[in-house]
């Protein structure tokens, strides 16, 4: 006997075209035509205050080191904590090192709301300051919250559109999935990556725009302009270049992917903050001795469009600009990138697919050119006329000072279809696929598919 | 420009035609009849000596409780240890509790290879004696082996096939996954399971025996045949059941999945053995204090065909049966079953697919009836024309020390489309398609699924 139901396709077949539509739609969208944004961005600056200064740890309100372990904490008990982080690891995952980490166990949501005009998507982008963001202002996913925020710890206002990802049935879901962030400066920090289309009527806020998929990648190709937390949303739609052809099957490269996390060894055991060895704290940063890799630094905020009008908190300040690039070659017609399966000390299962080049060279500066990272000079010395896409972009404004990244796509002719262990090629659609799932696609290859999904890279 | 290079079809799309063709071929392999192979099973009991005894702590050779944690641990410091788990959850997911807990860090290898005779895959099985195993010899996957056993820790044999499954190109890979093991006695453990089907010719040992999927199917009908680990192995193929309409898009069901993920919280940390409040410790036992749930005891072991001749080992020992059930039911003509969002204290990542009930009904029976697990009494009190696959099987004989379940499939015309958060009607072939990937489907719903990907449920 079978019980009477409505059944629904396993697959939104029309969904792709449907994201393909909208990323051809570059110049102009139901809201804005492209020259109008940056201004409407500047205006929206305009309207609000907001003021950063860098403070010493002992202006810190509500944040304190603990007497006994050393670690950072707010007097409630929510936010997250910086604490130490002592890692062993195989030689090629970087052997044996402390540092200090975030941990930060809520799960956010990071949540963009589409909705199609005219037949077209667009999706509802906020301009929102951060205080680590290099340029303050940038554009956001429609709802970027913490448990916290939305659970209302810090007693602000009411995050706007968070119930359209918090009520179920209020939308169709394009995509939802747990995703990590940065492995070298967050113990196991994941967010809930959510993208929802409603056929409601949505009141427009003053400080949300309707762009459409190609419009944000023509944003895209501005320096800092739309944010982390959008770029890792917009990673997580179906690629909009499918193909049934690759150098590797996929269930061959998950099996690759299945040897890599197995044969590389990398525990990673939180320790006390104050008793991580190799970094030093003065009144106004906590440093790593040779002052390689990021600073831990305190920063007070006075804002007007915030959930609250002002707070003070701790940030990570990295030392330097990164780079982190995919080199890219066609194969057979079908154009591939070249995955690493990178080890992080805060990866909540030890390695995840990174772009080819992830690295900050100022941290490598001191050894041997022999012994520096794979593949970076290729991409630091490549041909002009190679580079397909270059845009510099910041990361998560809200925990990171200051934290750019020069991300590149790069062709080459230099690599063939051999590659050293721990990489892989791999079609722009089968790292989509892959990022429908959680802890298999970076953060920062997550901006560069940001980046392909968009049309921000020319075909 | 485009470099030369051969393209793969990223699916293999004859794959489920030539799974189903095996599962079809139910009375009779290349090697042996059905009615052939107990009468095989018992000759390969007969051809090893092997006895079990249960053993004091004090008796086991190699194995010491640490001085300061009262950890249990083997003094290479390889193998696993036994300490302690403190659980803090949130209500639905148990509370707050402490419990010993096996840690093994190694991921280990569970394989099976197959090989088409006359057009038709068979996968080479293995009489395997392990000594938790309440009849002792069962049929095992090719190969099954810890880090430890194949890099030679213990300096025993060879692990025979090995190399079809870390010699990169020796077969074409079917499966290949790192899957959870059971999140109540490990601590975060998983291993790789893969499936291999090669072309050469393959020399068959006297404890190995090649069978297809639809006599394997046939074995899983019976009590205590097929072991945990060839159960979870066959449970990464394809399902052999395509169907493109269901119940929820598999989007909707990842959304569902990842909310399940979102909204639970458990944080589990480690703590020495020696400081576990609930639970007692005596010469032979480590026990409960209500004596629910486990007890740790000892074991010593004689064997001849094991990779050594001879050891003692600390296993976990069930206090009592469980109950492992999928309820199942059709909608529009397609079959489901009722999964639950299950959080259990060693899980990676908080929350896997579980079957609809997953319980040991003596842990709950000073419980008031409104208090019992939700389906328990519906899948104990069936009646029998709706159970439409029981069998009892333990779990790994490796750890776990007559560790057995009745496992059931139950027919169900008491539950519609609104079910109660944390559970959600799926097909087999969503689950088989959320078990390519790790950390979706625990260990005992991967049983349910072998018993469904073999044909031992009627259709």
């Amino acid at each position: 006997m079978t019980a009477t139901a409505t059944l629904r396709p396993r697959e939104d077949v029309g969904l792709r075209d449907r994201l393909a539509r909208s990323a051809a739609e570059r110049e102009a969208g139901m809201q804005l035509r492209n020259p109008d944004f940056m201004p409407w961005l500047a205006e929206r600056g305009v309207a609000h205050r907001f003021a950063v200064e860098r403070i010493p740890f002992s202006a810190l309100e509500g944040w304190s080191f603990a007497q006994d372990t050393g670690n950072l904490g707010h007097h409630s008990g929510r936010f997250f904590t910086v604490e130490g982080l002592h890692v062993v690891a195989d030689e090629e995952s970087g052997g044996e090192w402390q540092q200090p980490i975030i941990k930060q166990p809520e799960v956010g949501i990071l949540g963009i709301l589409a909705k199609e005009f005219d037949g077209v998507l667009h999706f509802l982008m906020q301009a929102k300051m951060e205080p680590g963001n290099p340029n303050l202002l940038q554009v956001s996913p429609t709802v970027q919250a913490t448990r916290s925020n939305y659970t209302k710890v810090h007693r602000g206002a009411d995050v706007k559109y968070i119930e359209y990802f918090t009520q179920a049935g209020r939308g169709r879901v394009m995509a939802d999935v747990l995703q990590s962030e940065h492995g070298s400066w967050f113990h196991q920090k994941s967010n809930r990556n959510m993208l929802v289309q409603t056929d409601e009527n949505v009141h427009v806020d003053d400080d949300f725009c309707w762009l459409t998929l190609g419009q944000i990648g023509e944003l895209l190709r501005l320096d800092n302009v739309i944010n982390m937390d959008a770029r890792t949303v917009l990673a997580c739609v179906p690629g909009v270049s499918p193909g049934s052809r690759a150098l590797h099957s996929d269930t061959g490269l998950l099996s690759w992917f299945t040897g890599e996390r197995s044969r590389r060894e990398l525990r990673a055991e939180r320790t006390p903050l104050g008793e991580v060895s190799g970094w030093q704290r003065d009144p106004w940063a906590i440093s790593h001795d040779a002052g390689r890799y990021f600073r831990v630094v305190a920063l007070a905020v006075q804002a007007g469009n915030r959930e609250v009008t002002g707070w003070t908190q701790p940030l990570f300040e990295p030392v330097a600009t990164g780079v982190t690039a995919f080199l890219t070659r066609r194969f057979g017609g079908v154009r591939h990138v070249l995955a690493h399966a990178r080890a992080e000390g805060g990866f909540l299962d030890t390695v995840e697919l990174g772009p080819t080049v992830q690295y900050t060279p100022e941290n490598y500066a001191h050894l041997d050119p022999a012994d520096r990272p794979r593949y970076l000079d290729l991409v630091l010395e490549a041909d002009p006329a190679r580079i397909r896409y270059e845009a510099v972009h910041s990361e998560e404004g809200g925990r990171f000072l200051n934290a750019e990244s020069r991300y590149l796509i790069v062709d080459t002719e230099d690599i063939g279809t051999d590659v050293p262990p721990g990489y892989s090629w791999v079609t722009p659609d089968q790292l989509s696929s892959l990022a429908r799932h959680g802890h298999y696609v970076n953060v920062q290859a997550r901006t560069l598919l940001a980046c392909l999904n968009t049309g921000a890279v020319p075909g």
